[in-house]
């Protein structure tokens, strides 16, 4: 293999998570550590500080702060959600990439992302390759929706779900506070996958979480989930419910576009929506009279709290960033990073990194299994609980000043 | 001083706090280890547990599960909202509860609960006396709106505006992740006085807070606000605004009930309503046409997130209760005990409990002093800042299970 020597390029992209920096620290570090790679630069915007050329000099920032990258949520070298069209209808910003990487003489470029964000780097990394100029292309994952396909989960996943888990523990136990029927129905970040909803299953395992859960992959039914409520509400006097924002009927149709049953409706006949959550919330209150009802939408929150994020997330989302580093220089290109869950000598989870290809995980999702939804769709099963459980494990060492997090303040002095 | 031996009685009320059951467990091992009270009961939901007569035996809880109490959200014994009347005109319910503190010997009673609370403490205090019924009243602070009077602080407040300064710190790293106009508008709890509101503050002192803060204090002018807006919106890209529920403009109208600009109305020509920071960001969105904005509630979490509480809120919560049990075994009722800000010998907060008469604290609200609130009525001073940092200080030790919280399991049993 040819040793390929010249500058890297590491970029972030799509929705924020609680480790998409752990995972550009773990590129970071290793690409100053290693001989092969002249200089660091880090894009600022995803893909779109490429096409503006604004790259950020990530040899002239302080190691210390570097290091904050860890345990610091959101994207920072900042994110975006401009989607390439394909080159065989209009290069222009292949070839603006491309002149961009010459002028830097970029030779190692890392992608964190989505699935978006996978096939951004799979088509930049098909263009360059026609274009037979020489840069090794790797994708490293992050979602908080844990979709991607050709890998046990995506990083990021575990910490919102640790956030989603803790966040039900805590409040099932502000729900039956009161000595008169209360209900609560949280809503839960996931289009088209449910696992970050059904994730809250495991605070239902520890004994303080939803009664009742509902993810996008089964077909959500009005009246079965109006008398679900009214059974658990009789059983024990109050009621959890967590959804996906996902949630949608036999048809198609998704819940959150029902609207309320007395919603007002505009001058043309339209109702006025809320999300899922405020919705299902209006059908409880309008069908049993419970007054004491709320919806809580976890929000932002679920894809940005890092102050309890699984260390374990952070590990891997470090590691998957170092490997994709060690690989390319070693001579991979055109892969993505991604996780193979073990079990260690000891009998306990171990996760090691591999290569996937990266048109592979660019065109795929993945959903959760229909034999880890319990048969009533109301539920998760237990072998869902067990694939969550080993990924949430690990309270991060988490750095303060004034007893709060400290995050990184990068410097982001652009490359000329 | 006569001794009074007989037993004792903890009952918690109002909305639940983070260290709620802090101080519940600073009263319960407190009397647990005190020779002169005979035994000790626990109200199920507050004083509703008296009418009822449902106590649970505390004597017959594991130590283990107690002491998780210190980090357990919520009210473990379970809370009311139940307002007694006025005795002079109907003193059935005051009957019907020396009744029952007869029947159980109970010679001590501890309401842990915020203004209302105390002032159904109080009553029954008055009551007791009136009737000469031997029995040491002593009520201890809890609430996270932290509006009692005769108090520096109240326990509770604390661990909500760390959850609400962190939240924000975390929030802001998302807010402005994106390379377009965006904008959050997060609604804080506080209908009268803004104290959790205002702890936002203290993000933007790190560098990662809300750029606006609007207190219920001062009158909310809507065209002030999305001049304000646009004005951030113009210098950085981004905006993150901080509210509390209750602002009102200068008639008094609470922002809440303006609904938005657009919304349909009903058959009666009402608008559809939703909270104070869904109706400001459809207006920010009808003004100025941001359309990357969102509203962002804290709810019940606000209140119930005890993993990344206060540990010094912990401890001053224990305190508190313990405190009370001290003072009435030594003679002292119809007190609350409010905390006492000092300055130790290193020049450092410290704070000594102290006790203040039930009739004060009961009818009296505390709120921000104007002067803490800057000019434009759009932020908090470094006074305010200065107030609330000591008491966030300290990460709580989290008995863990699985990675995960360990909440107190209680086994209430109700004493015969």
């Amino acid at each position: 293999m040819d040793k390929l020597i010249g500058a890297c390029l590491v970029a972030q992209s799509g929705g924020p998570t609680a480790v998409i920096n752990a995972s550009a620290y773990g590129v970071i570090r290793t690409a100053l550590d290693d001989d092969t790679i002249t200089h660091v630069y880090g894009a600022a915007h995803g893909i779109r500080g490429v096409l503006d050329d604004i790259l950020y000099d990530l040899d002239l920032e302080d190691e210390h702060e570097l290091r904050l990258l860890l345990n610091t949520p959101s994207a920072s070298l900042g994110s975006c959600r401009y989607k390439l069209k394909d080159y065989t209808e209009d290069d222009t910003d292949y070839r603006r990439i491309m002149e961009v990487f010459k002028k830097h003489d970029i030779r190692y470029f890392f992608y964190i992302g989505g699935n978006d964000s996978m096939d951004t780097c799979n088509k930049i990394s098909k263009f360059l390759q026609k274009e037979q100029y020489l840069c090794r292309v790797i994708g490293v994952p992050k979602t908080i929706d844990n979709d991607l396909y050709g890998t046990d989960h995506c990083p990021g996943f575990a910490s919102a779900a640790k956030y989603v888990i803790t966040s039900c523990m805590e409040m099932r136990r502000d729900c039956n506070v009161y000595d008169y029927y209360s209900a609560v129905i949280v809503e839960v970040m996931g289009r088209h996958a449910g696992w970050l909803a059904g994730a809250a299953g495991v605070a239902t395992a520890t004994g303080d979480g939803p009664d009742l859960v509902y993810l996008p992959e089964t077909d959500f039914d009005m009246d079965q989930f109006l008398d679900d409520v009214k059974r658990i509400m009789d059983e024990r006097g109050d009621c959890m419910v967590v959804v996906s924002e996902g949630i949608h009927d036999k048809n198609g149709k998704f819940i959150s576009e029902y609207g309320a049953p007395d919603a007002a409706t505009d001058s043309f006949g339209h109702k006025q929506l809320g999300g899922v959550a405020s919705t299902l919330v209006s059908y409880v209150k309008q069908k049993w009279g419970v007054k004491k009802i709320r919806g809580v939408e976890l929000s932002l929150l679920q894809r940005c709290s890092s102050h309890f994020a699984s260390a374990t997330d952070i590990n891997e989302s470090f590691a998957a960033g170092r490997a994709a580093v060690k690989a390319a220089v070693n001579g991979m290109t055109d892969k993505m990073m991604a996780f193979h869950r073990l079990t260690d000598v000891y009998g306990d989870y171990a996760c090691e990194v591999i290569p996937q290809d990266l048109s592979l995980a660019a065109n795929t999702e993945k959903k959760v299994p229909r034999e880890w939804i319990n048969e009533a769709g109301n539920g998760v099963t237990q072998e869902f609980v067990e694939y969550v459980l080993p990924l949430i494990q690990g309270t991060p060492n988490l750095p303060l000043e004034n007893g709060l997090p400290r995050f990184a303040k990068l410097k982001r002095i652009v490359a000329k």
